[in-house]
């Protein structure tokens, strides 16, 4: 067990970034690399290039952040001038090479490669089929399924992947490498985000978010529609509808806490909606206090909108240790009595005899609320008022979110007057969905089952994580 | 050459965190281990712990963050109860295991391990001396000459200590393991923090800064004072005298950059102080503009600060990528050009049409500031506003801060006026020295030397920080 | 290039050796260890171990040695009591973990994995009948495309295997591991050698070489024959015919070069073949000289022979470095020109003034040969008579072993004569087909296309290495 | 614990190679790569090159073979004209980094580095006075106490290795680097071997044996003497005398298993004196028997000479697994009760109805003898006689072979009679020490401590192998 996850614990957590780029003339890996340096935070778990030059396919992949899975002599081996990269979080499937991403095989029309950003949730179903059809399966990576469909299909590849979108059921927001094509597709939910980017008048680019494009100095052009196909070719860009619309399900949290501040999604600069929801919050649950602090750095963006708005003075109370990085070293009983402490220390001069209010842009399990909040009362805090910036947490996600089983979700067992006892806070207050809508500027088009049960593919298809496991690990 | 450094040249960098804990019946390398956790700020290059069990010293140390070099099972070696470690950012020397810290070696008075922050000026002149004696060297590193003059000596451990001050020159907090006692032992003119925590009645424990306190559980007692030598061993804590006071020289930039915030210095919060600043700032250097923004993550308080006493409201407008890290890849060309994209993105939305206070700690070599400004303009920003929370850094540190080269330094080659044209900043000012003082709320005591080039020990011994290196490598 | 394959290049390569074990109550990945440990001469690139618990399967390879794939800590995770092992020497594909064996997957039926030694020739053909059934491949290693068609085919295992036998042209010793039974399977012409151990009433083992069974304390029951299926579950040890009879066409090279001398094949000790062949030697060819010396360490078993049957005394002239090993350290240009002396050095005291047989089991390149010879004439050797334990070698391989390219086989550019000259020897001569033959004791049976051409499997399916490289690498 | 040592016990261990070149114009690390090569089986610990370039001294350094601690990489940082090379087994202290050589140090003079073969045996009284004069010590390799006593001497450095030499009393065949020069040193008994090669008319070099030097392309020129002190720099070759002669002690066992069989060791060629040891033992301990075979590999000459003398055949009953090394896999309870079959497996077919003499070179602890007369006998031998090339080894070695301690040598405890009922031989014979003089073709000048209990140096000091290891681990 890698305890330092246990810090980390009380965060949903985001699985994968996607990354495809045509580019003729370019070194296609280098810019891989920068678009998933950008990003990382997507993902720490594994990450994977895979190149092709028309006519040979080249992959490298390796467990680890970016920075330690890829050196100049692996990027050299990976000439040619299209590619598609992959940084993973698991989601489905335990930590292990053989379910990094990109996944790559031959097929009768040439090197094939996908890398997922989702979550089928059809997925047992699918790997049934292929089983059925007699096609072995080495991995638990929904990518691998995605991969084998595909090559068993009839057609062109267009053709392929619009058979395949109208079986899956679920999240998929996709890259794919064949031969001379670069392909990017998004589910016709909408689910995860992604986006087009232009490098010159050849070279195109398509990525989990918009903050990959500036950091290669691509443009920003647009998102790809839900149920949209793209493909990235010697012709340029070619865009086609790959699958007869849904109801717009987008994740809100991609908003409230997954994407990068600077990337752009549904449309709107994901930095700003955080201020908005922060303002929208202090409208809905004003506090009689002194100062407004965050549960940094996720929080930051809503507690500076909610300070906006309460005309609060913002300051920073507590601090986070920047080198938190995975550590097998396990801490003593006393210390992990204390862990927060790991993470965060207060700041007692700005706290001191102070009301506070604590923004939090979300509490998933609720295990390090009452610690922080016993921290800010230790360093002088009169007061606490814990204020969040999305509604409370009752149902797990199938769509790719590492969040939580709903047994372990804090609010899927307590009242919001039993969670602010447990955490011992003096006033507890969530936004309202209604609210949270407003501040995004959206009055439908997003999927919120987290909040409400309410999910957009419904739940016929029973979905275990680790099912896979049970015949190879 | 590590291409990364390249996006940290314009920051000055820290070069050490040291820790020591004396705690009978406690697994004394974990608690090490999480204190260098805290401490990781101040060194990533190379980590090492080294323990004594009353009888036999252990050591292991390696390259790379904590959390890389130790693991449950090389932890697992390091049984006793008496330790010292340290975290390393290489200023003296180039980056080898060979100039990993603690330094252990064999006396006749048992085993002697030394880890060290700071910088001796006399270093060439200790290290002839050594080396007359025929002493032999193997390392560059300043903690192999302080280790080997220490065995050297005669008397008791307390004896030599007090030899080994009244002979070095500079910069130096040490923490020093003997076979049954921790020294903490800092300079006489304290140029670097070292404080002391307790853990119960027999725990006590010396760290570079009080973070490492407060993650571990220990109760902050008090600084070490400048010339004292603090002993832990079996009968508690003893204090005292190591060498006749000289005029106190703390580092400032401890207070403006290096030390973490939630950190106590010469009795302020490091955080406090960094308010402090930017509100001086505020009123020495007004802008007439919309919003205030920092160059993130170490600017923020300071920003904050500006923004509380000029009223203006604090917001974001560069978002940095959390997951910077050293890389080998070299960036192409184009990238190289628009290299500071790697590190930052701007937040249009917040910038669009506004007139910026962007708020930086400090321009070391100002390489950093000119990109970032052209990149909030291309965001739209129609007027951006430089203030530097510490004056112009004229001069190169020997004691101790990898700062630059008095001809890297921008402030020493061209005026205020000609940094603001050379960065376009539409203003420009820096703090005054005197604001600065106020700030920190001292008259004296501290070393200004980068800002002033009056260098608190004079400046007789010539220093060239690879000299060794052209002996062995 | 790994520049030590140069001083190997004169031999032909082994490519692989495979392990299959049932055997409950037992740590069947501990007894795989082992005997991949005996089997290391055949295969050195890769190493893995594949193991059942009779629901889960679990998996680890790497590359290098046995004793460098394999720790206490992955080995613990391999728990199960039906296994199956893989030692690789690549002939299809380059060097990369994506070719390591066992290759598994999981299949409708539960997991199965495929260890593989030998050489599909037809394996383009079935490939190409794998992708136009829409099953993609991740590799170029022949057990992934023999896994597939297991995975892909009707019926139960033996059914499969059987039909999956009734396509595939070319030499495979194979052992499968599925849920609950582990099988042993052997081509209809039997080219590889592959046998049956026992351990105790319930436990069994198959392995390409009996020194494997020596080596766990299994008891040698029999050899595999060709075309037989062999299945070790819960009902002990089934043996059936899985292809109707080929004619036999064992491999020479397994006597004269590829197993371990204490292996038994077509139920004779390699090692007495080899003295066999020696003696037969020196009838056919005897020589008017002092010693015998043999090229150590894989001619001293003919050597001996020699100097049985000629009465010459046996001694030792060559003198090899025990701890050749591949490295990547490239030697001057000095140093290349006289490169056999990396190798070897020669023994003057026994070879001054002598007239010595130098006898070699095999030439293939012919690279090594001349300089060996000059190397005892510069120790003082008189004259030096070449004797070789095998025909001259004219045709390449296509069943599994790396013998060379036709054009870069010396014997098929230069006749005898032409070689004598070429090396530098007084005489050269060759065993004779028939001579080699009766010293194995056999009148057929036996695949010598590397000595007539006459494919046992004819040539239709054409075969190029490294084909599949061309679309992913 | 690596169990694979356990194989290893029952044979004496070489502790180390040294290797010394000067050869301006070169890549005398390449070279010194390649030697070390040929070196390897004087010791699989470590190895270690440092170089000087007359200016600055560089080093690389690792754990394991040669060939996998250099890459061209580390190669290419060591660029110079002169350099010194090492290969370690562990004789003082346990495996680490800390012990690996050459020990490479900064010192008045210029870098000084030291690699060292043999063992002082007053290293412990040597220490006392360093640490008595203030100098620290990291390790517990004697190297690092030869270097820090020159670099602490007076004068120049030939002076400091006469004084060195005045006072160390043991084995030391040393290789020394300074600035400019490169030295060659031998006790004064000449325990352990050293020769001088001649590259061209500026290059020479020092190697533990000659076919280091064969390797390389170096002519041999003479082995050092005991007692001299040669070094190699741009005025070429100079000798001198550095201690006054002792009585000469070469050890014995270099003839009989340490040195490679091409070696020259005392004017002969080490493979002749093997042949002429089982001459020998064949006129003093003939034996009614029908083959004679060898415990491989390095009996292998001893039982050829046996063989000759004797008349009876020489052929292989024994075959050994080329490929053991050390593994990290313990051996299961009952694969551990038959260990000796991982290492060794028997030829039935050469030795059913047999009468046997199985040829040793020694015999240490007597632990592998049994199991092999057992396997031997279940292969069909019906007699088996054992003859060891050497006498009963009863006494430890103190000057650097890790042979065992003394209540470990099964000749000490018991009379060889005992140790034949011990072993189940039917009988057994070891060669007389005034027999394997006369082989040797010497009176005196050998070292037979560990036959004798007779050492050449006394045993006052008193030599405790790990001591230094109580105070620094």
């Amino acid at each position: 067990m890698v305890w330092e996850r246990w810090l980390e614990e009380d965060q949903p957590h985001e699985e994968c970034g996607v990354f495809g780029i045509y580019y003729p003339g370019e070194d296609v890996a280098r810019l891989s690399f920068f678009a998933l340096y950008a990003l990382q935070h997507r993902g720490q778990e594994s990450a994977g290039i895979a190149v092709s030059d028309g006519k040979t396919a080249h992959i490298h992949k390796g467990m680890g952040l970016v920075a330690q899975v890829f050196t100049e002599e692996n990027l050299h081996h990976l000439q040619g001038h299209l590619a598609i990269a992959h940084n993973r979080y698991s989601t489905t499937g335990s930590p292990t090479l053989r379910n990094a991403q990109p996944y790559l095989i031959e097929t009768m029309l040439g090197p094939l490669g996908v890398a997922h950003n989702g979550n089928l949730v059809n997925a047992p179903l699918l790997r049934r089929d292929l089983l059925q059809r007699g096609v072995g399966l080495t991995s638990s990576s929904d990518s691998e399924i995605i991969t084998l469909m595909l090559a068993g299909g009839v057609g062109d590849w267009i053709t392929r992947i619009r058979t395949f979108m109208a079986q899956a059921v679920g999240a998929y927001s996709l890259t794919i490498l064949t031969r001379s094509a670069v392909f990017g597709v998004r589910d016709p939910w909408g689910f995860r985000p992604l986006v087009i980017g232009r490098l010159n008048s050849e070279g195109w680019c398509i990525a989990s978010e918009s903050c990959a494009l500036a950091t290669i100095g691509a443009k920003f052009v647009r998102e790809v529609e839900p149920g949209e196909i793209i493909r990235l070719d010697a012709n340029g860009l070619h865009a086609e509808t790959g699958a007869p619309p849904r109801k717009r399900a987008l994740c809100t949290f991609e908003h409230i806490y997954f994407a990068r501040p600077d990337s752009i999604f549904d449309g709107k600069v994901v930095h700003n909606v955080r201020q908005a929801l922060g303002r929208q919050l202090a409208r809905e649950a004003p506090a009689d206090a002194d100062i407004v602090i965050a549960v940094p750095d996720s929080g930051t963006p809503h507690a500076i909108g909610y300070a906006q708005e309460s005309g609060l003075p913002f300051t920073e109370g507590l601090i986070k240790n920047r080198y938190i990085g995975r550590t097998f070293i396990q801490p003593s009983e006393r210390l992990r009595r204390e862990g927060v402490r790991l993470k965060y220390n207060p700041l007692p001069a700005n706290l001191e005899g102070k009301r506070v209010v604590l923004v939090d842009d979300s509490i998933v399990r609720g295990t390090t609320s009452g610690p922080l909040i016993r921290l800010l009362r230790e360093a002088g805090a009169v007061e606490v008022h814990v204020r969040v910036a999305s509604p409370p947490i009752t149902h797990s996600c199938f769509m790719g979110v590492d969040m939580a089983r709903d047994q372990d979700l804090i609010a899927a067992r307590l009242s919001v007057e039993e969670i602010r006892r447990h955490i011992g806070a003096d006033t507890l207050a969530y936004i309202s969905l209604e609210g949270m809508m407003k501040a995004i500027g959206a009055d439908t088009g997003y999927c919120n089952a987290c909040f409400t049960g309410d999910y957009p593919t419904g739940l016929d298809e029973s979905f275990t994580k680790l099912e896979f496991e049970d015949a190879i690990v």
